[in-house]
């Protein structure tokens, strides 16, 4: 039941066309959330900038071409869509699917990630900083920061730059400091996030990669070392969760 | 908001004196539960057989013994109450705050569960068994005892029935399989739900207690051992929650 | 020794072939289950209404098959058979080997379960549903929902109502609390049996998934969350254990 | 080297006084983080609103008081300060060595703070709404609101709607989306930032208490659920951490 | 029932006081383990020159003092009674309730055992040796040391003969080899049983201490060592476990 | 040097022909083990009855059959050869370099054993037992079984008795109680050897297997469980360690 | 900004054409490490004798190929070139690409090691003795072998030396007491390290491997026996880290 | 046997008063260690500079007063004495038994350690530079640099230069580069072994400690990072292990 829907109820018995009771019987077992499901989607989707997102890992490539084409045909809003754990076939499907973006449509092979790209408006205040430990994080980070994009901010990044070698961490010091909000992905040790966050004052999104081996147990040494960080301003989304970094960040970045 | 209160929206629509797009405003921002809020918790009461239920841990005597008197204050229905991780401190203030229900309170020390026992009706429909292994599982039995009770149930229990003696549960096998329900309650190796579980047609309700040391790592290895078991109809609560595997057997006594 | 062989050493002593002495030898010594051994497995089948189960994991496609011939072939009862964790490989050999059933006989592929359905007579009591939080739930959702139809009883299902969006789960709300018996599957951070069982009086049955990634440890993050639930009505099973949810669920629902 | 001492070096080259080769030698190996050293830590606390923060736990009560009164001794500023992990014996001894702000000190024994009010500045945008699922969960939340109203920002709260409830939560609401930060305590299952995550548009803090027995292991199960929250604007930090969490929502608050 | 038992049944039917039928009635819901549930136990402790043994974790000292009460009282045989995990005030009790046997009765702090010594036989046909690593272990190897005392063993002793002072153990070669059974037990790195296993041809049961501090996580270091010794005749019990592994090693003496 | 190189040189001493110091120098770094090296080997395998055992996994086919073809050429000896982990390329590849063995050698695929037979003395003085808990664990007890033949013991097996069915175990209980040494291997739960341990004298070798999913997490679940027996003739390896378990078992059945 | 480059800013001030002032600016937020980035690096290269290093993991067989080329065109060094965890494909390429020194490079398929030697200066003061205790352990001793040589290190190794036949050690006693620095490998229980650690007085670099089964945990169990270590002169590197075991003991030989 | 006593035996084969038979006997069976027991321990006292140790845990107060007054006896030489985990109790004890060194015992009571200074004499080559992170850090840096200046080393300190604020850190750079060994301590993320290890050449030796809550799991996390710290320099002892640190760092710095 939407909000018209409700006022020509309440118009009946305004009216006298329902009766009080008979109202009191249909509001009573209405559900609730009801009333405002799509607006809630829809407002989540103006304030928070999000992009229609697909999580590809475990659809197939029929399935995610399918679900973008229902994106693409009931949305009048051009809102770019994000794919994120795809492939090529998925990527393939996609194409096939939907020729009408084709063009407007990338896939990334590095991060498994596939954007079309259907507006280029810029939503967040500020700049969003991507920095990352080492070459092998990069997978991670570029999931963060085509996320970022999509979702309509700017975006700087700023690769290899780990902490035993913190002479080209310092050299950026500029570029991070002038960030709205820092995205700060390392696997191995994670030291990274504690350093970056007494550098800057805005809030540092840790994300820990299952980059490393023996110890680093899939990423739970770099997790424990960022939940543990000595540096106030940073917070911690799962391991090589690159997506969920970028929407916590532009959520952020839209206050 | 009750029905009434609703009734009384409505029929100020129906009479003219609202108007239609004011009672959607209303209406709309409504929190849906707020309407049925008191009657599900009534519903569950009544359907589920729960007595109102304290968890003593981390509240000071004072604050237990406040909450009980609200409880019997604002109640007309004679539930019983209960109270569990309690000591004898908040045991002494309970009597002294509530001198009217002080005759019907007990405390047993054992298991650190206070009962004040209102009504001795029995809404369960067969008996709920309580198996434990060792004698030192028996503070764990005792509070799903005392809880299955209060929530009307018939309980019998068999204790210190452990796997390494095999003849001492199958000693008692009546019992077991005439149960409706059937609590296991194991430390150590967790092995007792499984052999019974083999044993009984009934629902097994297992609880992993901290009883052991070493590698028994607080509970943990019994918990294990208990999910993994080879009898199918055995599913598992938190380790030493006597309390909750009650509850999920009273639930389940009363279908 | 069976029944009959008993009552033969009894007549035995009885007109005094044996004495009394050398019986006494005799039964001292004798294994007591195996007086009713094959009745336990018949009541068991009988009142716990479980199909015939194969669990096919590490079992080659020829042992399956022979195993479901000699099931056919010795019970006059028209039990259904469920072969579960299967594969397309499995199912041609059952098929081959078995072709009188074969037209009875279905696979399904994303929970990798095997039916032969003999008989559709519902022995549960009321309807079991079965509620699950994300797409990637739903093959262990659908080994629950199979592993439930075999054994006998009704069952509905409600899939994709995540936490994060409750409206989708409170739309749903009158499915739930007419179930008698809910199972609730989960993968990620397993909240949904916490929601789900504060709106039902049901019991509810969760089950962990190894849907997720990094942090979610195949399943352990969902599982320790459920076995922490706040909601008192809530039991657990293994990781990805739809089946065994299912059985519980369907000998309570036979109660 | 400050800035005014670097100045009269680069003056004394100007004049001749210092050749630049000299002058090389002396800056090469100067350390560059000198040169702003004071002025980086002035600037975080202006820029992050940060009171002065002394972690009370593992010092000895003179040691407290001591940095105290230096803290009140060299800042002309009126910055508050903010004593975390405190008892009351650290109090006194604050109390006694600062005669002067010992009207302006408060302790709060559930939480163990000490707060020293100098300045009721608000220099956050919004509100920072703090949410809690159980009553044990309030001392955390407690360090979390303080530490927010100590460095400057509006702090609503809203205790005791953990998600078994999940009517307690809807009902308010109001409250949630209109905050600009929000910080979300839980133990045992941890799921309530998850449901929060997705009724809010705002950036979610998340943080796990010890709070639980058994499988909750001190705070790690709510951790895990967390971690893997389905709503994805969801971050985490340390368990029990409410001081970590509110320096995040602070300087997040300051955007 | 017992034979006793058993055989006047039998008798009845023989003299045909009971027909055949009654009597298979009778025996078929008889538990079987009833037959001979005293004598199995009777037989364990013959074979297995198992001592009485009390537990005393967790009892109160009135316990143990009844129950050592009621095995002096019930048993003609002369068995020793011991009791582990004691203290000075279970021993007093003992002592108190228990006075003709006062004299016998030790007790040893460094280990909480309390030993009854009523026969002095030894049943045991070598000798067990006892290795532990360091001084910190020698509690646990008291344990074990009496406990196979009481069993009947012929007993010797090596400690501090950890492997970073390899000598030290090489020293005693001897004393090894001609040993039975070897104990072995270490906390920290509990390489012992590793070393010791390669220089015997006994079979070794190894005993990982909690011994340590960090990460030796409570023994569970010591315990994951002797789980992947590269020694083949060493097995494993539970970390701080002395009895068992007397238990273990009595029960092979005996063969 | 062995003994007769030792009396070598103290002849040339006492002929004069090397004086004291010299022999002393010589002696003084004589690597000590050197004296008895192979003989210490030798006497392992006489006393322990150890068949050669290579450990295939890791090894090149060319490089275990190079192995065997040493054993075979330097052994008088005519001991069995043991060959575990390996596959049918290993098997191939030993057959066609032995040319001599081929005839006696056998591969067993489940378990992935080879074995080359050349004495089928009977050295150990009893029955060992191996008991298995489910079909999957069949491998392991099959490594059992052939390591504790392999090494001239007389094997009993008992399998597919799970404690969910105890009357299977129950009926065989002759079996076990005749057994000197009990193998007892299971996964899941691994509570086969408490009910074992409980119902027999002699000792008892626990092996949990990997059997399981989910919260068995490989094998840790039966582990934990085994370790945490509360039958005290119980001792353990490591998981999947079928070949261990023999070796202790056969070194136990030598005594 | 490099030396030459600050040189001529101090010229400009000295010569008028840059104020002081400005200078200061200029300066004030100059990254203090730009200015001896390239020396540091130099150096580290010059003090520490490391070769230049790829770790081959996770990158193409284009990619290291064009790193090598760079590397040599480069450096007028003559530096060694190592690349870790490369194989087949990746050696193919760096040949391909490297015609110059395709002579010199070597591939050990063993360790994945690909060393191109263009200088066999040995710059390390004593020998760097390598042990290890299993033959699955030698792909691991073979890494840091070649590390070690790659940078200037005369190295001695010893292997298949495990602690179950300690005198196999003891022979070698004089290799290792000559070692200037000893590396010591070993999976499974880890107790190697331990055991030379007493023999040597030379500092011992423990390096756990991932060889092992069930309880080893990937490596888990021979990394906490070696943190556990008794012996104080042995400290650890990651699980199957030989390179970095090599580093830590190449730039202690070079001391 | 010691050298002389050889040298007799050997004279006495060389005189004929024993036969080189006997002497095989009594060589064969003589413990090799024996040789050169207390010269080894002799000799690495010398070669390491180890003053006597005493692990003061788990020790009366009489026994480690009675073991100083043995070492003080029987030791011509006049080693440093050193008491690791001690207290004001074993302190008093200490002065007591030993009023001749009474003057030279001094009790830190923040690690907990005694030291007994016999001996100022320098032997480690260099400066071991000891750096910490945090505050909480100091008890385990105590113990560390107590340690190495017993040992007889020249030690410089670095405390409180957590990586969140990197500036402390390289302020003081010519301290670390110009150690010849540097220890790093700290507890939390761990993170400062790899921003240190990156500015040095030296050998460091990283402790991590217990400092932290929540997540750091007693020191776990910082465990893990310095294991998989990205600088390849760095080698890790136990958690609080500050004595075994200085242990390493000693043996290294007398090379």
């Amino acid at each position: 039941m939407n909000e018209r829907e409700l006022h020509e109820l309440l118009t009946a018995v305004s009216s006298g066309k329902l009766s009080a009771g008979k109202a009191v019987q249909r509001l009573k077992h209405l559900p609730f959330e009801d009333l405002d499901f799509a607006k809630v989607d829809h407002h989540r989707a103006l304030r928070q900038g999000y992009a229609e997102v697909i999580f590809g890992k475990g659809k197939t490539s029929a399935q995610v071409a399918e679900i973008v084409r229902s994106m693409l045909r009931h949305k009048a809003s051009r809102q770019n869509v994000l794919i994120t754990r795809a492939d090529a076939k998925i990527f393939a499907a996609v194409r096939r699917a939907n020729r009408g973006v084709a063009r407007a449509s990338k896939f990334y092979p590095l991060s498994g990630v596939i954007t079309i790209e259907r507006s280029s408006e810029i939503s967040g205040k500020g700049v969003i900083c991507i920095v990352s430990a080492g070459t092998s994080d990069i997978p991670v980070a570029e999931e963060a920061l085509l996320t970022a994009k999509m979702m309509g901010n700017r975006v700087e990044h700023l690769y290899d730059v780990g902490v035993a070698g913190i002479h080209r961490l310092l050299q950026h010091r500029d570029k991070l400091t002038s960030a709205r909000v820092v995205i700060c992905i390392a696997g191995m040790e994670g030291a990274l996030p504690s350093v970056v966050g007494g550098l800057v004052a805005a809030p540092v999104i840790a994300v820990p990669t299952s980059v490393g081996y023996g110890a680093s147990f899939g990423g739970v040494a770099a997790l424990l070392g960022m939940l543990n960080s000595c540096a106030s301003n940073v917070s911690v989304v799962n391991i090589d969760n690159g997506f969920g970094a970028a929407c916590v960040a532009s959520c952020i970045n839209r206050l």
